[in-house]
């Protein structure tokens, strides 16, 4: 098994990003590519000693997608950029995942170019683990495609159900839509028109899902579009680090509570170890002809290590095997109608950028 | 100033809500009336040694609106209900406003039937204040209007502006519009539109909003639709939960960690304090030819003790008058085009149903 890892993109740097393709090296069987400045990659790799080109290989690029580019713009104009490369790779079969920590919706317009949709999927989406009190919830679309139609929510329940099964083992993924108001009929009308739709599948729906469930852990998929799911990650993260900020205000309040502090330091670190998102190994483009891995740009070694993991974790259990029986498996009645409007939403696909994505792929 | 509470509603029952009443009058010089079952209010009353009816009165009532029941259907069934006779009596002027733990969907359709809109308020919602690092935030609308026009929203910065002037003493309050990615044109079409809005004002509009930036307190209002903020509103306070008990969870694993937050439970408890949103006094009301609060169902005596000040200092500090100012400094260039489209889409102002209050206000 081998991962192209885009040694160019994120906030830490180039180091950060090589440091976790050697761990995961050093923790499993795999081989990673590091896609960028040969030179600045070896010289790092050399600086930790690590010598075995075998399982640590360097991919040569001469462009960087900077976090603030426009994606459509940056893979067109940067074709031997760290992220159009690995895609590029992956398309030829010289690997078998690509994962990045770069701007995320230019790996994303990079991928559906590259790779294309699996059959049957209109969109490709992000999906991404939030941490519950019992086991993660996938929420899906969080960031990908802003304005939606409620097809493209059922497509987004089918292919995260399938990342739950593949990914975290679960059988039969419970799948809410989420709203606002759990009984059926609360919402607005694309969540309604949702979970009409959901309710003719023989998927394991369990109706509406309010916000404020998403962290007790009773569902395993939580469907929405990417312009909400998105909103709710970084509210999410911000309020994790806000809630966190506050904790420790108070606490350097009285020397009391300083010295309570210390002694459950322990309890604090595995808390935020719980809490922190780069645990969970970076959140999957799921409908494309391939599979990819956005990370956080914040993402550590560690969080690198686990999110070249699950790029080959993905491959080996046939998460895209999967999502097509499914797929098959709920084969709702053909809607021409829907169809042929689909086309002209397609125009919207708008990948964390107001340009299509579908239309650049096209070209 | 007299406030009417809806003694019926919330989740603790009508003694927490007589409770924050008893509170309010002997912290204030307000006259508070309970409405609801006089024989039951009067007996708690009595339990708690409060005889002074000219501070606290109470105003019978026989039926009771239910946390499940149709918002709409509700107040049509239920004339005689807690909820609808405290706006009656506001709209005839015996009380000043109104505040209510109860049915939040029925608190806004029973408001917007008795007191109608504001001029040149096309939509009424509802305003949170979101704790964060600095001042509170106000989001506007966090569940009143599911499907929203850039205009409404547009309505909602100006409402809660006027409010965050009003109530938290704000100058000129910095708006943005919840979106993801903070650059221009980042977001989904509503957000877009409503952007352009708010650059044809004279308000302090900041731009986009990332949903991690809610908790930095670097802004004061965060307009959304009511979708949208209905879900953060959720989805901050399942967080908030979350991350205590998983915290809890984590000091219970070990001895010394349980002696550490022994010595520092007054800074957890300050920190509980600080992220508590019934400290905040409720939810207001507004674009309503008056006002009324909403409480969380779970909103305890000191909850409700707070949202009867902020009720009166509401009307104390002239918020309608505030937002009709500022509504008409805005004057935005009459689009009848968009005018006449409002009336078709009046109809699905769902408030929290999918019926809408505003024909049910004009029977």
């Amino acid at each position: 098994m081998h991962i192209a890892l885009d040694a160019m993109g994120g906030d830490r740097g180039s180091e950060e990003l090589v440091l976790g393709a050697i761990e995961a090296v050093n923790d499993s069987k795999l081989v990673v590519s590091l896609i960028g400045d040969k030179k600045n990659l070896e010289s790092i790799l050399a600086r930790h000693h690590f010598n075995d080109p075998e399982r640590v290989r360097v991919v040569h690029t001469t462009q960087v997608v900077g976090m603030g580019d426009s994606p459509i713009d940056a893979i067109r104009r940067k074709p031997d950029s760290s992220i159009v490369v690995a895609f590029d790779l992956l398309r030829q079969g010289k690997v078998d995942s690509v994962v990045s920590a770069g701007n995320s919706g230019a790996t994303m317009a990079a991928a559906v170019r590259s790779l294309g949709r699996l059959p049957k999927i209109s969109r490709p989406g992000i999906a991404s683990a939030f941490p519950t009190l019992k086991a993660p919830v996938i929420m899906m679309d969080v960031g990908a495609n802003v304005d939606c139609r409620p097809k493209h929510l059922l497509q987004f329940g089918v292919m995260a159900a399938a990342f739950s099964e593949v990914i975290f083992g679960v059988i039969r993924p419970r799948i809410g839509v989420l709203s606002i108001g759990e009984e059926q009929g609360k919402g607005n009308s694309l969540v309604r028109k949702t979970d009409e739709l959901f309710r003719q599948t023989s998927l394991n729906y369990i109706g509406n899902i309010e916000g404020g469930d998403t962290f007790l852990g009773d569902v395993d998929v939580i469907v929405c579009d990417g312009f909400v799911g998105n909103v709710c990650l970084k509210i999410s993260e911000g309020l994790a680090e806000a809630l966190t900020g506050m904790l420790r205000d108070e606490i350097q309040k009285s020397f009391t509570a300083k010295v309570g502090y210390l002694l459950s330091r322990n309890a604090f670190s595995r808390f935020k170890k719980r809490i922190d998102y780069a645990e969970y190994g970076g959140a999957p483009l799921l409908g494309l002809n391939g599979t990819g891995i956005v990370c956080h740009g914040r993402s550590n070694a560690t969080a690198i290590k686990n999110a070249v993991f699950v790029a080959a974790g993905l491959i080996e259990n046939g998460l895209n095997r999967r999502i097509m029986e499914l797929m098959a498996e709920i084969d709702l009645p053909a809607d021409s109608g829907l169809e042929s409007i689909e086309s002209s939403v397609d125009r919207d696909l708008s990948v964390l950028s107001q340009q299509s994505v579908a239309e650049s792929s096209r070209e």
